[in-house]
Protein backbone atom coordinates (compact mmCIF):
# COMPACT_ATOMS: atom_id res chain seq x y z
CA UNK A 1 0.00 0.00 0.00
CA UNK A 2 1.35 3.09 -1.19
CA UNK A 3 0.46 6.62 0.06
CA UNK A 4 0.77 9.38 -3.03
CA UNK A 5 -0.31 12.48 -0.91
CA UNK A 6 -1.86 13.58 2.98
CA UNK A 7 -4.34 16.94 3.23
CA UNK A 8 -5.86 17.49 5.80
CA UNK A 9 -9.17 20.35 6.58
CA UNK A 10 -11.94 20.84 8.45
CA UNK A 11 -10.43 18.18 10.86
CA UNK A 12 -10.51 15.33 8.46
CA UNK A 13 -7.66 13.87 6.95
CA UNK A 14 -7.33 12.73 3.11
CA UNK A 15 -4.72 10.30 1.66
CA UNK A 16 -4.99 8.63 -1.55
CA UNK A 17 -2.93 5.44 -2.05
CA UNK A 18 -2.66 2.59 -4.51
CA UNK A 19 -2.69 -0.68 -3.46
CA UNK A 20 -0.89 -2.89 -6.71
CA UNK A 21 -3.16 -1.25 -9.26
CA UNK A 22 -6.02 -0.44 -7.49
CA UNK A 23 -6.22 3.47 -6.53
CA UNK A 24 -7.93 4.85 -3.28
CA UNK A 25 -8.37 7.06 -0.68
CA UNK A 26 -8.85 7.10 3.02
CA UNK A 27 -10.07 9.74 5.23
CA UNK A 28 -9.67 9.33 8.93
CA UNK A 29 -10.30 11.83 11.86
CA UNK A 30 -7.30 14.39 12.17
CA UNK A 31 -4.33 12.96 14.11
CA UNK A 32 -6.32 9.91 14.67
CA UNK A 33 -4.52 7.01 16.56
CA UNK A 34 -5.76 3.33 17.42
CA UNK A 35 -8.21 1.06 16.35
CA UNK A 36 -12.01 3.21 15.14
CA UNK A 37 -14.83 1.24 13.08
CA UNK A 38 -14.15 1.43 9.13
CA UNK A 39 -16.58 2.59 6.40
CA UNK A 40 -15.79 0.98 2.74
CA UNK A 41 -17.75 3.51 0.06
CA UNK A 42 -18.75 1.96 -3.09
CA UNK A 43 -19.18 4.94 -5.67
CA UNK A 44 -22.11 4.52 -8.60
CA UNK A 45 -21.67 3.72 -12.40
CA UNK A 46 -19.47 5.87 -14.17
CA UNK A 47 -18.67 7.67 -10.89
CA UNK A 48 -15.51 7.08 -9.06
CA UNK A 49 -13.75 7.16 -5.60
CA UNK A 50 -13.65 11.50 -5.22
CA UNK A 51 -17.24 11.59 -6.98
CA UNK A 52 -19.39 14.40 -4.60
CA UNK A 53 -21.44 12.36 -2.92
CA UNK A 54 -18.84 9.32 -2.44
CA UNK A 55 -16.60 12.54 -1.11
CA UNK A 56 -19.52 14.54 0.94
CA UNK A 57 -20.38 10.95 2.50
CA UNK A 58 -16.93 10.06 3.77
CA UNK A 59 -16.00 13.38 5.02
CA UNK A 60 -18.98 13.38 7.17
CA UNK A 61 -18.42 10.13 8.61
CA UNK A 62 -14.31 10.61 9.19
CA UNK A 63 -15.76 13.92 11.21
CA UNK A 64 -17.64 11.80 13.62
CA UNK A 65 -14.47 9.54 13.83
CA UNK A 66 -14.50 6.63 11.11
CA UNK A 67 -11.84 5.48 9.00
CA UNK A 68 -13.20 5.78 5.58
CA UNK A 69 -12.04 4.51 2.08
CA UNK A 70 -13.03 4.34 -1.50
CA UNK A 71 -11.32 2.79 -4.35
CA UNK A 72 -11.89 3.12 -7.89
CA UNK A 73 -14.37 0.40 -9.24
CA UNK A 74 -13.14 -1.67 -12.08
CA UNK A 75 -13.25 0.24 -15.38
CA UNK A 76 -13.82 3.07 -13.41
CA UNK A 77 -11.84 6.74 -12.53
CA UNK A 78 -8.41 6.53 -12.64
CA UNK A 79 -8.50 2.37 -13.87
CA UNK A 80 -7.81 1.46 -17.46
CA UNK A 81 -10.85 0.45 -19.52
CA UNK A 82 -10.60 -2.97 -20.89
CA UNK A 83 -12.30 -3.42 -24.13
CA UNK A 84 -14.53 -6.02 -23.18
CA UNK A 85 -15.93 -3.59 -20.50
CA UNK A 86 -16.20 -1.18 -23.58
CA UNK A 87 -18.34 -3.72 -25.63
CA UNK A 88 -20.35 -4.58 -22.67
CA UNK A 89 -21.43 -1.27 -22.15
CA UNK A 90 -21.61 -0.25 -25.87
CA UNK A 91 -24.26 -3.28 -25.06
CA UNK A 92 -26.07 -2.24 -22.80
CA UNK A 93 -26.60 1.55 -23.87
CA UNK A 94 -27.48 -0.35 -26.90
CA UNK A 95 -30.38 -2.30 -25.03
CA UNK A 96 -31.67 -0.14 -23.16
CA UNK A 97 -31.78 2.32 -25.99
CA UNK A 98 -34.00 -0.44 -27.82
CA UNK A 99 -36.31 -0.90 -25.16
CA UNK A 100 -34.84 -3.64 -23.20
CA UNK A 101 -35.22 -4.22 -19.57
CA UNK A 102 -32.80 -1.97 -17.70
CA UNK A 103 -32.32 -3.76 -15.17
CA UNK A 104 -31.18 -6.98 -16.98
CA UNK A 105 -28.74 -4.40 -18.79
CA UNK A 106 -27.10 -3.13 -15.96
CA UNK A 107 -27.08 -6.48 -13.78
CA UNK A 108 -24.80 -8.10 -16.78
CA UNK A 109 -22.56 -5.50 -15.96
CA UNK A 110 -22.53 -5.89 -12.47
CA UNK A 111 -21.77 -8.90 -13.04
CA UNK A 112 -18.98 -8.53 -15.24
CA UNK A 113 -17.58 -6.28 -12.98
CA UNK A 114 -18.42 -7.78 -9.60
CA UNK A 115 -15.52 -10.89 -9.39
CA UNK A 116 -12.86 -8.51 -9.41
CA UNK A 117 -14.35 -5.81 -7.38
CA UNK A 118 -15.16 -8.24 -4.17
CA UNK A 119 -11.69 -9.42 -4.83
CA UNK A 120 -10.04 -5.44 -4.58
CA UNK A 121 -12.49 -4.85 -1.53
CA UNK A 122 -10.98 -7.24 0.22
CA UNK A 123 -7.50 -7.01 -0.60
CA UNK A 124 -8.03 -3.27 0.45
CA UNK A 125 -9.64 -4.05 3.52
CA UNK A 126 -7.14 -5.74 4.71
CA UNK A 127 -4.44 -3.82 3.78
CA UNK A 128 -5.89 -0.68 5.56
CA UNK A 129 -6.92 -2.72 8.59
CA UNK A 130 -3.12 -2.50 9.27
CA UNK A 131 -2.75 0.88 9.54
CA UNK A 132 -2.18 2.34 13.21
CA UNK A 133 -5.14 5.01 13.24
CA UNK A 134 -7.52 2.24 11.62
CA UNK A 135 -6.88 -1.33 12.95
CA UNK A 136 -8.92 -4.54 12.85
CA UNK A 137 -12.53 -2.89 14.36
CA UNK A 138 -15.76 -3.17 13.03
CA UNK A 139 -16.15 -2.86 8.99
CA UNK A 140 -19.33 -1.43 7.61
CA UNK A 141 -20.29 -1.19 3.84
CA UNK A 142 -22.60 2.05 1.76
CA UNK A 143 -23.13 1.86 -1.56
CA UNK A 144 -25.82 2.59 -3.60
CA UNK A 145 -26.70 1.83 -7.81
CA UNK A 146 -23.43 0.40 -9.11
CA UNK A 147 -22.11 0.54 -5.42
CA UNK A 148 -24.82 -1.51 -4.91
CA UNK A 149 -25.04 -4.58 -7.47
CA UNK A 150 -20.80 -4.71 -6.12
CA UNK A 151 -21.67 -4.68 -2.81
CA UNK A 152 -24.20 -7.55 -2.29
CA UNK A 153 -21.86 -10.07 -3.79
CA UNK A 154 -19.06 -8.60 -1.35
CA UNK A 155 -21.05 -8.72 1.44
CA UNK A 156 -22.14 -12.02 1.20
CA UNK A 157 -18.63 -13.56 1.49
CA UNK A 158 -16.83 -10.81 3.35
CA UNK A 159 -17.39 -12.17 6.99
CA UNK A 160 -15.89 -8.73 8.50
CA UNK A 161 -18.37 -6.72 6.91
CA UNK A 162 -21.19 -6.35 10.04
CA UNK A 163 -23.51 -3.94 8.73
CA UNK A 164 -24.34 -2.29 5.59
CA UNK A 165 -26.61 0.70 3.75
CA UNK A 166 -27.31 -0.28 -0.06
CA UNK A 167 -30.09 0.44 -2.20
CA UNK A 168 -30.92 2.14 -5.42
CA UNK A 169 -31.10 -1.15 -7.45
CA UNK A 170 -33.03 -3.90 -8.25
CA UNK A 171 -32.88 -7.39 -7.59
CA UNK A 172 -31.94 -8.93 -11.04
CA UNK A 173 -29.10 -11.06 -10.88
CA UNK A 174 -28.51 -10.56 -7.04
CA UNK A 175 -31.31 -12.57 -5.09
CA UNK A 176 -28.98 -15.63 -4.42
CA UNK A 177 -25.88 -13.32 -2.72
CA UNK A 178 -28.79 -11.43 -1.08
CA UNK A 179 -30.44 -14.62 0.25
CA UNK A 180 -26.35 -14.93 1.93
CA UNK A 181 -26.86 -11.34 3.51
CA UNK A 182 -27.81 -11.52 7.52
CA UNK A 183 -25.62 -8.35 8.33
CA UNK A 184 -28.57 -5.60 9.58
CA UNK A 185 -28.93 -3.88 6.37
CA UNK A 186 -30.19 0.11 5.65
CA UNK A 187 -31.95 -0.34 2.41
CA UNK A 188 -32.54 2.95 0.35
CA UNK A 189 -35.60 3.07 -2.29
CA UNK A 190 -36.22 6.52 -4.48
CA UNK A 191 -39.87 6.34 -5.30
CA UNK A 192 -39.51 7.76 -8.83
CA UNK A 193 -36.43 5.87 -9.65
CA UNK A 194 -36.23 6.35 -13.77
CA UNK A 195 -33.49 3.70 -13.49
CA UNK A 196 -34.97 0.95 -11.10
CA UNK A 197 -38.43 -0.20 -11.24
CA UNK A 198 -40.36 -0.12 -7.73
CA UNK A 199 -41.48 -3.93 -7.46
CA UNK A 200 -37.28 -4.65 -8.50
CA UNK A 201 -36.43 -2.57 -5.88
CA UNK A 202 -39.03 -4.22 -2.89
CA UNK A 203 -38.03 -7.54 -4.55
CA UNK A 204 -34.12 -6.82 -3.79
CA UNK A 205 -35.18 -5.55 -0.17
CA UNK A 206 -37.03 -8.78 0.65
CA UNK A 207 -34.36 -10.82 -0.90
CA UNK A 208 -31.94 -9.94 2.34
CA UNK A 209 -31.76 -12.29 4.84
CA UNK A 210 -31.29 -10.18 7.57
CA UNK A 211 -32.85 -10.20 10.55
CA UNK A 212 -32.85 -6.40 10.76
CA UNK A 213 -33.20 -4.13 7.55
CA UNK A 214 -34.94 -1.31 6.93
CA UNK A 215 -36.32 0.46 3.82
CA UNK A 216 -36.09 3.66 3.78
CA UNK A 217 -38.10 5.07 0.67
CA UNK A 218 -38.21 9.06 -0.28
CA UNK A 219 -40.14 10.55 -3.32
CA UNK A 220 -37.87 11.76 -6.29
CA UNK A 221 -35.79 10.62 -8.67
CA UNK A 222 -32.51 8.01 -8.76
CA UNK A 223 -30.03 10.89 -7.88
CA UNK A 224 -32.54 12.58 -5.45
CA UNK A 225 -31.50 10.53 -2.62
CA UNK A 226 -32.70 13.91 0.56
CA UNK A 227 -29.78 14.51 2.23
CA UNK A 228 -31.22 13.90 6.03
CA UNK A 229 -30.36 10.23 4.42
CA UNK A 230 -26.93 10.78 5.26
CA UNK A 231 -27.00 11.50 8.82
CA UNK A 232 -29.27 8.38 8.87
CA UNK A 233 -26.87 6.27 7.61
CA UNK A 234 -24.12 7.62 10.18
CA UNK A 235 -26.54 6.94 12.84
CA UNK A 236 -27.16 3.35 11.26
CA UNK A 237 -23.34 2.77 11.67
CA UNK A 238 -22.93 4.12 14.52
CA UNK A 239 -25.26 1.88 15.92
CA UNK A 240 -24.03 -1.21 14.69
CA UNK A 241 -20.07 -0.55 14.67
CA UNK A 242 -19.17 1.29 17.73
CA UNK B 1 -60.15 21.90 30.63
CA UNK B 2 -60.22 20.05 34.12
CA UNK B 3 -57.06 18.27 35.49
CA UNK B 4 -57.38 15.24 37.91
CA UNK B 5 -54.21 13.58 38.60
CA UNK B 6 -50.64 15.01 38.32
CA UNK B 7 -47.75 12.64 38.81
CA UNK B 8 -43.95 13.22 38.15
CA UNK B 9 -40.83 10.44 37.72
CA UNK B 10 -37.69 10.48 35.38
CA UNK B 11 -37.90 14.30 34.74
CA UNK B 12 -41.51 13.51 32.82
CA UNK B 13 -44.59 15.13 34.43
CA UNK B 14 -47.74 12.96 33.76
CA UNK B 15 -51.22 14.58 34.10
CA UNK B 16 -54.71 13.54 33.59
CA UNK B 17 -57.59 15.44 32.44
CA UNK B 18 -60.89 15.68 30.64
CA UNK B 19 -61.94 17.76 28.28
CA UNK B 20 -66.05 18.18 28.21
CA UNK B 21 -66.36 14.30 27.74
CA UNK B 22 -62.79 13.35 26.34
CA UNK B 23 -60.73 11.59 28.66
CA UNK B 24 -56.89 12.63 27.82
CA UNK B 25 -53.32 12.86 29.41
CA UNK B 26 -50.42 15.21 28.86
CA UNK B 27 -47.07 14.69 29.36
CA UNK B 28 -44.17 17.53 29.46
CA UNK B 29 -40.36 17.79 30.77
CA UNK B 30 -40.61 17.91 34.56
CA UNK B 31 -40.73 21.82 35.59
CA UNK B 32 -41.67 22.89 32.03
CA UNK B 33 -42.29 26.08 31.73
CA UNK B 34 -42.95 28.83 28.18
CA UNK B 35 -43.61 28.21 24.50
CA UNK B 36 -42.75 23.94 23.13
CA UNK B 37 -43.69 22.25 20.34
CA UNK B 38 -46.56 19.66 20.86
CA UNK B 39 -46.93 16.03 19.48
CA UNK B 40 -50.36 14.70 19.72
CA UNK B 41 -50.48 10.82 19.78
CA UNK B 42 -53.13 8.77 18.08
CA UNK B 43 -53.45 5.04 19.79
CA UNK B 44 -53.85 1.65 18.15
CA UNK B 45 -57.81 -0.14 17.51
CA UNK B 46 -58.90 -1.84 20.37
CA UNK B 47 -56.23 0.40 22.58
CA UNK B 48 -56.29 3.73 24.95
CA UNK B 49 -54.49 6.68 25.96
CA UNK B 50 -52.53 4.60 28.24
CA UNK B 51 -51.51 1.44 26.23
CA UNK B 52 -47.96 0.99 26.84
CA UNK B 53 -46.70 1.64 23.14
CA UNK B 54 -48.18 5.20 23.72
CA UNK B 55 -46.79 5.48 27.12
CA UNK B 56 -43.10 5.10 25.90
CA UNK B 57 -43.66 7.04 23.49
CA UNK B 58 -45.15 9.84 25.13
CA UNK B 59 -42.41 9.82 27.75
CA UNK B 60 -39.51 9.57 25.13
CA UNK B 61 -40.30 12.38 23.63
CA UNK B 62 -41.14 14.45 26.76
CA UNK B 63 -38.03 13.70 28.20
CA UNK B 64 -36.26 15.36 25.17
CA UNK B 65 -38.46 18.63 25.61
CA UNK B 66 -41.87 17.80 23.71
CA UNK B 67 -45.30 18.54 25.39
CA UNK B 68 -47.03 15.58 24.47
CA UNK B 69 -51.58 14.71 24.28
CA UNK B 70 -53.27 11.05 24.36
CA UNK B 71 -56.57 10.77 24.37
CA UNK B 72 -59.23 8.10 24.28
CA UNK B 73 -60.81 7.51 20.81
CA UNK B 74 -64.46 7.52 20.44
CA UNK B 75 -65.45 4.26 21.76
CA UNK B 76 -61.90 3.20 23.36
CA UNK B 77 -60.61 3.22 26.92
CA UNK B 78 -62.48 5.35 29.25
CA UNK B 79 -65.54 6.54 27.07
CA UNK B 80 -68.98 5.18 26.71
CA UNK B 81 -69.34 2.73 23.90
CA UNK B 82 -72.12 3.42 21.49
CA UNK B 83 -74.49 0.34 20.73
CA UNK B 84 -73.87 1.64 16.96
CA UNK B 85 -70.04 1.01 17.86
CA UNK B 86 -70.69 -2.40 19.22
CA UNK B 87 -72.73 -3.21 15.57
CA UNK B 88 -69.95 -1.81 13.40
CA UNK B 89 -67.59 -4.01 15.19
CA UNK B 90 -69.35 -7.14 15.34
CA UNK B 91 -69.95 -6.41 11.64
CA UNK B 92 -66.52 -6.16 11.09
CA UNK B 93 -64.94 -8.94 13.26
CA UNK B 94 -67.73 -10.75 11.28
CA UNK B 95 -66.57 -9.86 8.05
CA UNK B 96 -63.17 -10.25 8.32
CA UNK B 97 -64.12 -14.41 9.84
CA UNK B 98 -66.22 -14.50 6.58
CA UNK B 99 -62.86 -13.43 4.50
CA UNK B 100 -63.87 -10.41 3.52
CA UNK B 101 -60.77 -7.54 2.93
CA UNK B 102 -60.06 -7.01 6.56
CA UNK B 103 -58.63 -3.65 4.68
CA UNK B 104 -62.18 -2.10 3.53
CA UNK B 105 -63.59 -3.59 7.01
CA UNK B 106 -61.05 -1.73 9.30
CA UNK B 107 -61.52 1.45 6.80
CA UNK B 108 -65.49 1.11 7.23
CA UNK B 109 -64.80 1.37 11.09
CA UNK B 110 -62.30 3.98 10.88
CA UNK B 111 -64.57 6.01 8.71
CA UNK B 112 -67.52 5.52 11.39
CA UNK B 113 -64.69 6.96 14.19
CA UNK B 114 -63.10 9.81 12.05
CA UNK B 115 -65.61 12.28 12.08
CA UNK B 116 -66.28 12.48 15.90
CA UNK B 117 -62.28 12.34 16.74
CA UNK B 118 -61.16 14.86 14.43
CA UNK B 119 -63.65 17.20 16.31
CA UNK B 120 -61.73 16.09 19.74
CA UNK B 121 -58.27 16.21 18.55
CA UNK B 122 -59.41 20.03 17.26
CA UNK B 123 -60.65 21.19 20.66
CA UNK B 124 -57.89 18.81 22.66
CA UNK B 125 -55.44 21.20 20.32
CA UNK B 126 -56.79 24.51 21.51
CA UNK B 127 -57.24 23.80 24.67
CA UNK B 128 -53.68 22.57 25.54
CA UNK B 129 -52.15 25.44 23.53
CA UNK B 130 -53.47 27.73 26.13
CA UNK B 131 -51.64 26.10 29.08
CA UNK B 132 -48.52 28.30 30.29
CA UNK B 133 -46.20 25.06 29.73
CA UNK B 134 -47.39 24.14 26.38
CA UNK B 135 -48.15 27.38 24.14
CA UNK B 136 -48.85 27.83 20.57
CA UNK B 137 -45.70 26.13 19.32
CA UNK B 138 -45.17 24.15 16.36
CA UNK B 139 -47.73 20.44 16.16
CA UNK B 140 -47.09 16.94 15.39
CA UNK B 141 -49.05 14.24 15.14
CA UNK B 142 -47.87 10.59 15.68
CA UNK B 143 -50.20 7.84 14.95
CA UNK B 144 -50.42 4.29 13.45
CA UNK B 145 -52.95 1.90 12.39
CA UNK B 146 -56.37 2.81 13.90
CA UNK B 147 -54.01 6.54 14.93
CA UNK B 148 -53.16 6.81 11.25
CA UNK B 149 -56.95 6.35 9.87
CA UNK B 150 -58.08 9.03 12.45
CA UNK B 151 -55.09 10.97 11.42
CA UNK B 152 -54.88 11.43 8.32
CA UNK B 153 -58.34 13.10 8.15
CA UNK B 154 -57.49 15.25 11.23
CA UNK B 155 -54.33 16.58 9.65
CA UNK B 156 -55.53 16.87 6.31
CA UNK B 157 -57.97 19.27 7.74
CA UNK B 158 -56.00 20.64 10.69
CA UNK B 159 -53.38 23.36 9.54
CA UNK B 160 -51.77 23.42 12.75
CA UNK B 161 -50.38 19.98 12.27
CA UNK B 162 -46.91 20.28 10.62
CA UNK B 163 -45.13 17.23 10.66
CA UNK B 164 -46.26 13.26 11.30
CA UNK B 165 -45.95 9.85 11.73
CA UNK B 166 -48.34 7.52 10.12
CA UNK B 167 -48.70 3.87 8.84
CA UNK B 168 -49.36 0.42 9.62
CA UNK B 169 -52.78 1.10 7.23
CA UNK B 170 -53.56 0.73 3.96
CA UNK B 171 -55.21 3.20 1.85
CA UNK B 172 -58.86 1.61 1.86
CA UNK B 173 -61.14 4.95 2.99
CA UNK B 174 -58.22 7.48 2.61
CA UNK B 175 -56.57 8.40 -0.36
CA UNK B 176 -58.86 11.54 -0.84
CA UNK B 177 -57.85 12.82 2.04
CA UNK B 178 -54.28 11.56 1.80
CA UNK B 179 -54.05 13.58 -1.31
CA UNK B 180 -54.66 16.59 0.98
CA UNK B 181 -51.39 16.13 3.37
CA UNK B 182 -48.44 18.55 2.34
CA UNK B 183 -46.38 18.33 5.72
CA UNK B 184 -43.74 16.26 5.80
CA UNK B 185 -44.86 12.39 7.02
CA UNK B 186 -42.74 9.78 8.59
CA UNK B 187 -44.59 6.43 7.38
CA UNK B 188 -44.10 3.25 9.04
CA UNK B 189 -44.93 0.04 7.25
CA UNK B 190 -44.01 -3.45 8.84
CA UNK B 191 -42.96 -5.88 5.91
CA UNK B 192 -44.49 -9.24 7.09
CA UNK B 193 -47.86 -7.43 8.23
CA UNK B 194 -50.80 -9.69 8.78
CA UNK B 195 -53.53 -7.30 9.17
CA UNK B 196 -52.31 -4.77 6.15
CA UNK B 197 -51.56 -5.86 3.08
CA UNK B 198 -48.15 -4.51 1.58
CA UNK B 199 -49.81 -3.27 -1.27
CA UNK B 200 -52.19 -1.25 0.31
CA UNK B 201 -50.00 0.43 2.52
CA UNK B 202 -47.50 1.22 -0.04
CA UNK B 203 -50.66 2.98 -1.81
CA UNK B 204 -51.24 5.21 1.53
CA UNK B 205 -47.72 5.98 1.38
CA UNK B 206 -48.17 7.08 -2.71
CA UNK B 207 -51.27 8.72 -2.16
CA UNK B 208 -49.73 11.45 0.37
CA UNK B 209 -49.12 14.73 -1.23
CA UNK B 210 -45.87 15.91 0.93
CA UNK B 211 -42.83 16.18 -0.75
CA UNK B 212 -40.88 14.93 1.69
CA UNK B 213 -42.11 12.07 3.13
CA UNK B 214 -40.37 8.85 3.79
CA UNK B 215 -41.57 5.48 4.05
CA UNK B 216 -39.41 3.47 6.75
CA UNK B 217 -40.33 -0.47 6.52
CA UNK B 218 -38.79 -3.42 8.79
CA UNK B 219 -39.69 -6.69 8.83
CA UNK B 220 -41.90 -8.49 11.26
CA UNK B 221 -45.75 -8.32 11.96
CA UNK B 222 -48.09 -5.53 12.41
CA UNK B 223 -47.02 -5.11 16.15
CA UNK B 224 -43.10 -5.58 15.91
CA UNK B 225 -42.08 -1.86 15.06
CA UNK B 226 -38.45 -2.03 15.52
CA UNK B 227 -37.55 0.24 19.23
CA UNK B 228 -34.86 2.22 17.16
CA UNK B 229 -37.69 3.65 15.30
CA UNK B 230 -38.94 5.71 18.48
CA UNK B 231 -35.85 7.84 18.13
CA UNK B 232 -36.03 7.98 14.51
CA UNK B 233 -39.41 9.48 14.52
CA UNK B 234 -38.27 11.68 17.81
CA UNK B 235 -35.20 13.13 15.31
CA UNK B 236 -38.10 12.97 12.46
CA UNK B 237 -40.13 15.69 14.77
CA UNK B 238 -37.04 17.78 15.97
CA UNK B 239 -35.86 18.15 12.73
CA UNK B 240 -39.37 19.64 11.53
CA UNK B 241 -40.72 21.54 15.03
CA UNK B 242 -37.79 22.61 16.69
Amino acid sequence: MRFTSRTSSDGVTEQFFTLDEIPGVLWTPHDARGIRPLILLGHGGGQHKMAPGTVSHARRYAAEGFAVVAIDAPNHGDRPKSEEFGRIAAEMRTGIAAGENPGAQVAGMHRYLAGRAVADWQAVLTAVQCLDQVGAGPVGYAGTSLGCGLGVPLIATEPRIRAAVLGLLGAHGLTEDAARITVPVRFLVQWDDQMVSRDQSLALFDALASAEKTLHANPGRHGDVPSFEVDSSLRFFTRHLS
